[in-house]
């Protein structure tokens, strides 16, 4: 182990006031074919799951109902080596229910690919962790 | 397919330079037990591999080595809904060389969590591919 680390973790309360209030773009990692894969995706969040919208046509449309996936928000400082991240483990099920389709259709969040369209996916937060480098 | 998409593929030329020229941070993704695990590092890449160097006792360590990554960075401006992001996959390698350690210890790139210490993986760049929303 390091002698010197920086590192130091951050609470699942912190990591979930992040993940709501922090970010919007958000980097979403699955396995196709054996072979790790990682886009980024806007998103939104609340207590309990993230959810993104994906254009049609690309690698996320390949997420099997219930993949499982990892999704990581991050913000540094150059300058300063600083900086944060969080984690969150999960599993991926596309939203199929038409009432919810058009709430969330009805709120903030938009594919930036694709305005008009797109999947809508929502990832349980299995597992959330964090941590902090410096400062 | 969408009636309507603002994406369009970045050639693999222009993923290369942004890879060396317009980030400094990129998620690495990689499969542990099955599961897919993504995680930001710092890093510096020429035209054929990316370097980062990571602090003991993190998820990373557990890279085994030969291991299928994929590797992303990306830009966004949410304003204007507009961002690109490149994604590499490839295979990850411990670096042990201890000339090669030494050289790469003179470099700019530092463990922002261990700045003395960590290790030194190097990901070759298989395939390379990049896209861009909006503009």
């Amino acid at each position: 182990m390091a002698d010197h680390t920086r590192l130091t973790e951050i609470d699942p309360d912190e990591c979930l006031r992040l993940l709501r209030e922090e970010s919007y773009v958000g980097r979403l990692a699955f396995v196709v074919d054996g072979r790790p894969l990682v886009l980024p995706v806007n998103y939104v969040a609340d207590g309990s799951s993230i959810v993104f919208v994906t254009p049609s046509g690309t690698k996320l449309s390949a997420l099997r109902d219930g993949a499982a996936v990892a999704f990581e928000i991050d913000q540094s400082r150059a300058l300063y080596h600083t900086g944060w991240s969080v984690l969150v483990q999960g599993h991926a099920h596309e939203v199929t229910d038409e009432d919810e389709i058009a709430r969330l259709q009805r709120g903030p969040l938009r594919s930036w690919a694709e305005p008009k369209a797109g999947h809508w996916v929502r990832i349980t937060i299995d597992e959330i962790s964090g941590r902090r480098v410096g400062d």
